[in-house]
Protein backbone atom coordinates (compact mmCIF):
# COMPACT_ATOMS: atom_id res chain seq x y z
CA UNK A 1 0.00 0.00 0.00
CA UNK A 2 1.18 3.51 -1.01
CA UNK A 3 -1.87 5.46 -0.19
CA UNK A 4 -1.80 5.39 3.62
CA UNK A 5 -3.95 8.49 4.45
CA UNK A 6 -6.16 8.30 7.22
CA UNK A 7 -9.75 8.89 6.64
CA UNK A 8 -13.18 8.18 8.47
CA UNK A 9 -13.93 4.89 8.17
CA UNK A 10 -10.29 4.11 9.59
CA UNK A 11 -11.25 5.83 12.99
CA UNK A 12 -12.91 2.65 14.90
CA UNK A 13 -14.25 3.71 18.43
CA UNK A 14 -11.60 2.79 20.96
CA UNK A 15 -8.55 3.29 18.34
CA UNK A 16 -5.17 4.84 19.30
CA UNK A 17 -2.43 7.13 18.31
CA UNK A 18 0.93 7.91 20.20
CA UNK A 19 2.76 10.69 19.22
CA UNK A 20 6.26 11.93 18.94
CA UNK A 21 7.74 13.25 21.73
CA UNK A 22 8.65 17.16 22.27
CA UNK A 23 10.90 18.50 25.02
CA UNK A 24 9.89 22.06 25.77
CA UNK A 25 12.17 25.02 26.39
CA UNK A 26 12.35 27.97 28.64
CA UNK A 27 13.41 30.02 26.01
CA UNK A 28 9.94 28.50 23.89
CA UNK A 29 7.61 29.01 27.07
CA UNK A 30 9.03 32.94 27.38
CA UNK A 31 8.34 33.55 23.61
CA UNK A 32 5.17 32.11 23.74
CA UNK A 33 3.76 33.82 26.73
CA UNK A 34 5.54 37.49 25.63
CA UNK A 35 2.65 37.70 22.62
CA UNK A 36 -0.15 35.85 23.73
CA UNK A 37 0.18 35.31 27.58
CA UNK A 38 2.13 37.30 29.31
CA UNK A 39 1.63 36.92 33.00
CA UNK A 40 4.49 36.94 35.37
CA UNK A 41 4.62 32.70 35.68
CA UNK A 42 4.70 32.64 32.31
CA UNK A 43 7.87 34.30 31.86
CA UNK A 44 10.00 34.32 35.17
CA UNK A 45 11.49 31.60 36.84
CA UNK A 46 11.18 33.06 40.22
CA UNK A 47 7.78 34.61 39.56
CA UNK A 48 7.05 30.90 38.63
CA UNK A 49 8.13 29.29 41.54
CA UNK A 50 6.45 31.61 43.94
CA UNK A 51 3.19 31.11 42.15
CA UNK A 52 0.86 27.69 42.64
CA UNK A 53 2.27 26.44 39.46
CA UNK A 54 6.21 25.55 41.25
CA UNK A 55 8.39 26.52 38.16
CA UNK A 56 8.83 28.98 35.11
CA UNK A 57 5.22 27.14 33.49
CA UNK A 58 3.87 27.27 29.90
CA UNK A 59 0.92 28.91 29.51
CA UNK A 60 -2.38 26.75 29.09
CA UNK A 61 -2.92 27.87 25.62
CA UNK A 62 1.27 26.99 24.69
CA UNK A 63 0.30 23.54 26.21
CA UNK A 64 -3.11 23.18 24.15
CA UNK A 65 -0.72 24.40 20.63
CA UNK A 66 1.83 21.86 21.43
CA UNK A 67 -0.64 19.38 21.43
CA UNK A 68 -1.99 20.55 18.26
CA UNK A 69 1.60 20.02 16.47
CA UNK A 70 1.74 16.42 18.49
CA UNK A 71 -1.88 15.51 17.02
CA UNK A 72 -0.35 16.68 13.63
CA UNK A 73 2.66 14.81 13.57
CA UNK A 74 1.01 11.69 14.86
CA UNK A 75 -2.61 11.90 12.84
CA UNK A 76 -3.54 14.83 11.07
CA UNK A 77 -0.74 15.31 8.62
CA UNK A 78 -1.68 11.84 7.30
CA UNK A 79 -5.42 12.20 7.12
CA UNK A 80 -8.12 13.06 5.06
CA UNK A 81 -9.08 15.89 8.07
CA UNK A 82 -10.60 18.97 6.86
CA UNK A 83 -10.24 21.31 10.31
CA UNK A 84 -12.17 21.24 13.70
CA UNK A 85 -15.03 23.29 14.78
CA UNK A 86 -13.54 23.56 18.16
CA UNK A 87 -13.73 22.27 21.55
CA UNK A 88 -16.26 19.87 23.79
CA UNK A 89 -13.34 20.03 26.87
CA UNK A 90 -10.28 21.28 27.68
CA UNK A 91 -8.67 20.34 31.20
CA UNK A 92 -5.05 22.10 32.16
CA UNK A 93 -4.20 19.41 35.35
CA UNK A 94 -1.13 20.36 36.16
CA UNK A 95 1.42 22.51 34.64
CA UNK A 96 4.43 22.40 32.18
CA UNK A 97 7.63 23.12 33.77
CA UNK A 98 10.32 24.43 31.23
CA UNK A 99 12.14 21.27 29.97
CA UNK A 100 9.53 19.07 30.39
CA UNK A 101 9.88 16.19 27.78
CA UNK A 102 5.91 15.39 26.92
CA UNK A 103 3.77 12.91 24.35
CA UNK A 104 0.66 12.89 23.17
CA UNK A 105 -2.13 9.99 22.99
CA UNK A 106 -4.94 9.75 20.97
CA UNK A 107 -8.17 7.50 21.75
CA UNK A 108 -11.38 7.99 18.92
CA UNK A 109 -14.41 8.66 20.94
CA UNK A 110 -16.48 8.68 18.86
CA UNK A 111 -17.81 9.10 15.32
CA UNK A 112 -21.00 9.90 13.10
CA UNK A 113 -21.75 10.63 9.15
CA UNK A 114 -22.98 14.13 8.89
CA UNK A 115 -26.42 13.80 6.89
CA UNK A 116 -26.31 17.18 5.79
CA UNK A 117 -22.87 16.41 3.81
CA UNK A 118 -22.44 13.14 2.02
CA UNK A 119 -18.92 11.65 2.38
CA UNK A 120 -17.97 13.93 5.68
CA UNK A 121 -17.98 12.73 9.16
CA UNK A 122 -17.34 13.92 12.29
CA UNK A 123 -14.42 12.02 14.42
CA UNK A 124 -14.49 12.95 18.21
CA UNK A 125 -10.98 12.64 19.74
CA UNK A 126 -9.85 12.20 23.30
CA UNK A 127 -6.28 13.87 23.81
CA UNK A 128 -3.96 13.07 26.74
CA UNK A 129 -0.84 14.50 27.62
CA UNK A 130 1.86 13.09 28.98
CA UNK A 131 4.74 14.57 30.70
CA UNK A 132 8.46 12.70 31.58
CA UNK A 133 6.80 11.53 34.85
CA UNK A 134 3.73 9.85 33.20
CA UNK A 135 1.97 12.50 34.69
CA UNK A 136 -1.43 13.53 33.12
CA UNK A 137 -0.81 16.98 33.08
CA UNK A 138 -3.58 17.75 30.04
CA UNK A 139 -7.02 16.65 28.97
CA UNK A 140 -8.86 17.14 25.85
CA UNK A 141 -11.84 15.86 23.91
CA UNK A 142 -12.41 17.95 20.52
CA UNK A 143 -13.95 16.67 17.03
CA UNK A 144 -12.57 16.81 13.73
CA UNK A 145 -14.21 16.83 10.08
CA UNK A 146 -12.66 13.94 7.91
CA UNK A 147 -13.56 12.73 4.40
CA UNK A 148 -15.15 9.64 3.37
CA UNK A 149 -13.00 7.16 1.53
CA UNK A 150 -16.08 6.11 0.49
CA UNK A 151 -19.63 7.54 0.42
CA UNK A 152 -21.60 6.14 2.80
CA UNK A 153 -25.20 6.08 1.67
CA UNK A 154 -27.31 8.62 3.71
CA UNK A 155 -30.00 6.84 5.76
CA UNK A 156 -33.86 8.01 4.55
CA UNK A 157 -35.51 10.84 5.52
CA UNK A 158 -32.45 12.82 6.73
CA UNK B 1 -7.94 55.67 43.30
CA UNK B 2 -4.53 54.30 42.94
CA UNK B 3 -5.34 50.50 43.22
CA UNK B 4 -7.54 49.60 40.07
CA UNK B 5 -6.80 46.08 40.42
CA UNK B 6 -10.35 44.24 39.99
CA UNK B 7 -10.66 41.43 42.24
CA UNK B 8 -13.30 38.19 42.46
CA UNK B 9 -15.91 40.81 44.07
CA UNK B 10 -15.33 43.09 41.00
CA UNK B 11 -16.37 40.53 38.56
CA UNK B 12 -20.11 40.99 38.87
CA UNK B 13 -22.21 38.58 36.95
CA UNK B 14 -23.22 40.56 33.53
CA UNK B 15 -20.30 42.98 33.83
CA UNK B 16 -18.69 43.24 30.16
CA UNK B 17 -15.59 44.11 29.14
CA UNK B 18 -13.94 45.21 25.58
CA UNK B 19 -10.42 44.73 24.57
CA UNK B 20 -8.11 46.88 22.24
CA UNK B 21 -7.95 45.88 18.49
CA UNK B 22 -6.02 43.23 16.56
CA UNK B 23 -5.15 43.24 13.29
CA UNK B 24 -3.56 39.55 11.86
CA UNK B 25 -1.07 39.72 9.62
CA UNK B 26 -0.57 37.00 7.00
CA UNK B 27 3.08 36.46 8.25
CA UNK B 28 1.77 35.88 11.83
CA UNK B 29 -0.77 33.37 10.31
CA UNK B 30 2.16 31.27 8.70
CA UNK B 31 4.76 31.65 11.86
CA UNK B 32 2.35 30.34 14.10
CA UNK B 33 0.69 27.68 11.63
CA UNK B 34 4.45 26.36 10.61
CA UNK B 35 4.91 25.58 14.47
CA UNK B 36 1.89 24.38 15.86
CA UNK B 37 -0.15 23.44 12.99
CA UNK B 38 1.05 23.03 9.90
CA UNK B 39 -1.92 22.51 7.58
CA UNK B 40 -1.57 23.45 4.06
CA UNK B 41 -4.92 26.27 4.66
CA UNK B 42 -2.73 28.21 7.17
CA UNK B 43 0.18 27.79 5.56
CA UNK B 44 -0.54 29.25 2.17
CA UNK B 45 -2.70 31.83 0.02
CA UNK B 46 -3.76 29.48 -2.65
CA UNK B 47 -4.71 26.21 -0.21
CA UNK B 48 -6.70 28.52 1.68
CA UNK B 49 -8.68 29.39 -0.79
CA UNK B 50 -9.30 26.22 -2.01
CA UNK B 51 -10.72 25.31 1.19
CA UNK B 52 -13.89 25.72 2.42
CA UNK B 53 -12.31 28.76 4.81
CA UNK B 54 -11.80 30.80 1.70
CA UNK B 55 -8.66 32.41 2.06
CA UNK B 56 -5.44 32.19 4.42
CA UNK B 57 -7.02 31.34 7.58
CA UNK B 58 -5.37 31.24 11.04
CA UNK B 59 -5.36 28.05 12.58
CA UNK B 60 -8.28 28.03 15.53
CA UNK B 61 -5.24 27.60 18.20
CA UNK B 62 -4.11 30.98 16.79
CA UNK B 63 -7.57 32.56 17.29
CA UNK B 64 -7.64 31.17 20.66
CA UNK B 65 -4.26 32.47 21.65
CA UNK B 66 -4.79 35.91 19.79
CA UNK B 67 -8.15 35.45 22.24
CA UNK B 68 -6.17 35.14 25.79
CA UNK B 69 -4.11 38.24 24.40
CA UNK B 70 -6.67 40.31 24.10
CA UNK B 71 -7.85 39.11 27.25
CA UNK B 72 -4.94 39.45 28.95
CA UNK B 73 -4.87 43.51 27.79
CA UNK B 74 -8.21 43.85 28.30
CA UNK B 75 -8.66 42.05 32.22
CA UNK B 76 -5.91 39.79 33.31
CA UNK B 77 -3.67 42.33 33.37
CA UNK B 78 -5.16 44.35 36.27
CA UNK B 79 -6.86 41.51 37.73
CA UNK B 80 -6.06 39.38 40.98
CA UNK B 81 -6.02 36.45 38.78
CA UNK B 82 -4.06 33.33 39.09
CA UNK B 83 -4.74 31.39 35.85
CA UNK B 84 -7.47 28.80 34.79
CA UNK B 85 -8.63 25.44 35.17
CA UNK B 86 -9.40 24.94 31.34
CA UNK B 87 -12.11 25.67 28.73
CA UNK B 88 -15.47 24.72 29.18
CA UNK B 89 -16.57 25.69 25.40
CA UNK B 90 -14.73 26.76 22.29
CA UNK B 91 -16.31 27.18 18.91
CA UNK B 92 -14.81 28.16 16.12
CA UNK B 93 -17.39 29.59 13.89
CA UNK B 94 -16.15 31.55 11.48
CA UNK B 95 -12.31 31.98 9.60
CA UNK B 96 -9.96 34.23 11.16
CA UNK B 97 -8.22 35.64 7.44
CA UNK B 98 -5.14 37.32 6.79
CA UNK B 99 -5.66 41.40 7.44
CA UNK B 100 -8.75 40.37 9.60
CA UNK B 101 -8.68 43.23 12.52
CA UNK B 102 -10.19 41.79 15.25
CA UNK B 103 -11.52 42.31 19.19
CA UNK B 104 -13.06 40.31 22.20
CA UNK B 105 -16.10 41.02 23.95
CA UNK B 106 -16.13 39.57 27.62
CA UNK B 107 -18.90 39.08 29.59
CA UNK B 108 -19.05 37.69 33.01
CA UNK B 109 -21.74 34.51 33.09
CA UNK B 110 -20.83 33.04 36.30
CA UNK B 111 -18.81 33.13 40.01
CA UNK B 112 -18.70 31.26 42.76
CA UNK B 113 -16.40 31.40 46.15
CA UNK B 114 -14.30 27.77 46.34
CA UNK B 115 -15.20 26.30 49.84
CA UNK B 116 -12.12 24.58 49.73
CA UNK B 117 -9.77 27.69 49.56
CA UNK B 118 -10.68 30.76 51.69
CA UNK B 119 -10.36 34.07 49.72
CA UNK B 120 -10.44 32.36 46.21
CA UNK B 121 -13.38 32.42 43.52
CA UNK B 122 -13.74 30.88 40.24
CA UNK B 123 -15.32 33.55 37.72
CA UNK B 124 -16.81 31.94 34.25
CA UNK B 125 -16.27 34.31 31.36
CA UNK B 126 -17.88 34.32 28.20
CA UNK B 127 -15.66 35.73 25.69
CA UNK B 128 -16.71 36.86 21.75
CA UNK B 129 -14.36 37.79 19.20
CA UNK B 130 -15.39 39.77 16.50
CA UNK B 131 -13.96 40.94 12.72
CA UNK B 132 -14.16 43.83 11.28
CA UNK B 133 -17.13 43.39 9.50
CA UNK B 134 -19.03 42.49 12.89
CA UNK B 135 -19.05 38.72 12.50
CA UNK B 136 -18.65 36.51 15.46
CA UNK B 137 -15.76 33.91 14.49
CA UNK B 138 -15.52 32.97 17.55
CA UNK B 139 -16.86 32.06 20.96
CA UNK B 140 -15.54 30.66 24.41
CA UNK B 141 -16.82 29.82 27.93
CA UNK B 142 -13.83 29.46 30.43
CA UNK B 143 -13.33 29.91 34.34
CA UNK B 144 -10.69 32.08 35.74
CA UNK B 145 -9.51 31.23 39.29
CA UNK B 146 -9.43 34.94 40.82
CA UNK B 147 -8.78 36.10 44.97
CA UNK B 148 -10.71 37.99 47.23
CA UNK B 149 -10.46 41.59 48.10
CA UNK B 150 -12.16 41.07 51.42
CA UNK B 151 -12.19 37.25 52.42
CA UNK B 152 -16.05 36.11 52.30
CA UNK B 153 -16.78 33.41 55.16
CA UNK B 154 -16.65 30.21 54.09
CA UNK B 155 -20.51 28.87 55.42
CA UNK B 156 -20.58 26.23 57.63
CA UNK B 157 -20.80 22.93 56.56
CA UNK B 158 -18.32 22.78 53.95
Amino acid sequence: MTDETLYYEDFEEGRTFESPERTVSAEEIVAFASEFDPQPMHLDEAAGKASILGGLSGSGWHMSSIAMRLFYDAVISRSAGEGGPGIDVMEWRKPLIAGDTVRLSIRVKARRALASRPGIGLVTMEHTMMNQKGERIMRMEAPVIMRMRDRLPVEAGQ
